[in-house]
């Protein structure tokens, strides 16, 4: 057993002077290791080798090599995650394959605390199909008992993108098999952010992102993870070449590729896909267990420090860690001045309506000093209702 | 009216040195402005304004901004092509919602010249549908005789990918409007090869990838064009929320945008979007009709030299330019051999099965001179029997 990597490693990232980035659940900071290896990969690989980049440099392994680095840390076996596409592309695939393994049940179950393009891609593929299904969306906390045997599948994001209400994976995909229906996990909010053991929830189907968490840069690729038994049988909806069992055959005629290969569709975006590669190398080393433990602690302290100093905020999160992602939010009337003052301040969280602010912790590149620093800027633009100052007003376009 | 910019621009690539490259047909080279402008994005705008960059350095308008710069160069207005994705799911949004514009027809027609995976895009989508559709494949000189009223959508590749025979955009949308069908132009060989007129051509709508003839280097990113009348009505199969009217409004409903946006998905790749970016600079000045005209030359000078100098090779694309793309042909049995040899000896080509050496003519980047030494090289190839000799074997791992 190799000795795990202490926390944090803010060497690894390359974040602006005196910034306290509390929005690595939105988009995570540059991690020191992609900007040269960036280069090398459009000066030496593209601009030196040319169309031969495609062996030489195994670009075109490059898809499933990075999805083996993402699913140590979703406790998925190596071979069982592909990378490419976006979140929308993927969730869309993972559907629509589910939907082919039941296909006499006509309901796919979701909550309201879901990401909206989860809902919107659904939706849309639901009315494509045009086969009488319905998209039942519930409460975060009715999901499990609204699981039927009517539903053809379960579809939700593990961590709600604005409370942080983390839903357990384990019981209700058990409660979904009880039922028959196919489990589909959205870890957007999940990966590099908490302990995820995939194989050990038998869940049929995972997608998620690579900006967030994983600090993959604006646009990362996504990931699709089928479980392993099922994912020579599973219909790829969007048969593309390149989840072609030989795409350089040219072959008329589409035939998928054995396994997860198949959720490939088209040509991967190297340039994109090697910042993510070079990005993950911040993880070695890293137990998930342990950032967890960093997690909550920032995430408590936080808590702390802005109640005590702070009452004009509500707490929008779950107070028990155990049933929170990686942030916290507070609600507050006037959150959106007032996340403005802070950013220009130097503390950048973000703001979703209609009072939401949202601050994401990231052991990787914070520590409790960050925190206690974090906290304290925060109480002065409550303190001195910096947010309804007329200047700052002004300075951040607040209208 | 502006001084047109004068051909070849070799300045504004990074080409190795002593290389003749005639595979800008598959995988365009470094031009010499992307690798400052790439690294600027990754280290100021990702590292300094972390997810500010999205507003500040606009990379919510960058999929729209970009498609402006590949419209001048299809015949498109701006406003009509928008980045993103790649080439096949632009295919099945193109593909999806021409179905939808005709819910009573049931015929895709195609050809067996188109690139396979626009054939295996359709007809998973047609499986997917279920309602009866039939994918009909014919002979790329049968198309325009296969134009029923039975036909709901004609979706071909303008130029071959094996032979680069080019099929006439007009008189073709002609034929399938004529019979009531709606037109869809792949044009992954066409876009910044040939002058295209989209909005002469009446076409509904047209796809194409720009890691070909626009450089934008290996995954770059697709686009889709919709005829501006028609845009607002298109029904978006992938329903992402990138496509959304009100994307950070997070409403649980989908509301598609107004016009070209709703094609759409997912967040945008905004670092390899930002090197096509910069990549479409070799653009400026440059006369589509300029373009053609030295194309034509080069391929010309190609084939009259290799015929003069390789009697083995047999010419496998239209001998009349005015029905090739910017590529020409050989068909050779031993073909792949024989092009390894060639690109063990710095001309840089490609093969497609059966027996296929391809070239590609990028003015942009080429000479007659370069093409005399082209020719001067493939036929020592070709008189030594290169391609048969133990070494060249060895050293290209020709089995």
């Amino acid at each position: 057993m190799s000795a795990n990597a202490t926390l944090p490693r803010k060497d690894l990232f390359d974040l602006p002077e005196g910034v306290i980035y509390l929005d690595g659940n939105s988009l995570g900071p540059l991690p020191r290791a992609v900007p040269a290896h960036l280069a090398e990969v459009v000066t030496a690989q593209w601009g030196g080798h040319l169309i031969k980049g495609w062996n030489e440099d195994d670009w075109m392994g490059q898809p499933g090599r990075v999805g083996d680095l993402v699913a140590r840390l979703i406790g998925a076996p190596p071979g069982s995650v592909m990378m490419g596409d976006t979140l929308s592309i993927k969730v869309y695939q993972a559907l629509s394959a589910a939907l082919a393994m039941r296909p006499d049940r006509r309901v796919v179950l979701s909550d309201n605390g879901n990401f909206p393009t989860d809902l919107y891609i659904a939706d849309g593929l639901l009315r494509h199909l045009d086969r009488g299904h319905e998209l039942r969306v519930v409460d975060p906390e009715a999901v499990e008992g609204a699981i039927t045997e009517e539903v053809a599948a379960v579809m939700i994001t593990q961590v709600d993108y604005r409370s942080g209400r983390m839903h357990e994976m384990e019981r209700i995909t058990k409660a979904a098999h009880r039922a028959g229906a196919v489990m589909i996990w959205d870890l957007a909010h999940s990966a590099g952010a908490v302990p995820v053991d995939l194989a050990g929830s038998g869940c049929e189907f995972a997608v998620g992102c690579t900006y967030k968490y994983l600090n993959g840069g604006p646009g990362a690729p996504a990931f699709i993870y089928i479980r392993p038994d099922l994912a020579g049988e599973a219909q790829p909806a969007l048969a593309g070449w390149m989840g072609h069992d030989a795409p350089f055959a040219f072959d008329l005629d589409y035939r998928p590729a054995p396994g997860i290969e198949r959720m490939r569709v088209g040509t991967p975006p190297v340039l994109q896909m090697s910042a993510l590669e070079a990005a993950m190398s911040v993880w070695e080393g890293i137990d998930m267990a342990d950032l967890r433990a960093a997690s909550v602690a920032l995430s408590e302290r936080f808590i702390a420090g802005v109640e005590a100093a702070c009452p004009d905020l509500r707490l929008a999160s779950p107070r028990d860690p155990s049933s929170r992602g990686s942030q916290v939010s507070f609600a507050f009337d006037h959150g959106y001045a007032a996340m403005q003052a802070l950013i220009a301040r130097g503390v950048i969280g973000d703001f979703r309506a209609p009072d939401i602010m949202r601050f994401g912790f990231t052991p990787l590149y914070l520590d409790a000093d960050d925190i206690d620093r974090a906290v304290g800027v925060l109480a002065e633009v409550m303190d001195k209702r910096l947010w309804d100052h007329p200047e700052y007003r002004r300075a951040n376009r607040v209208t």
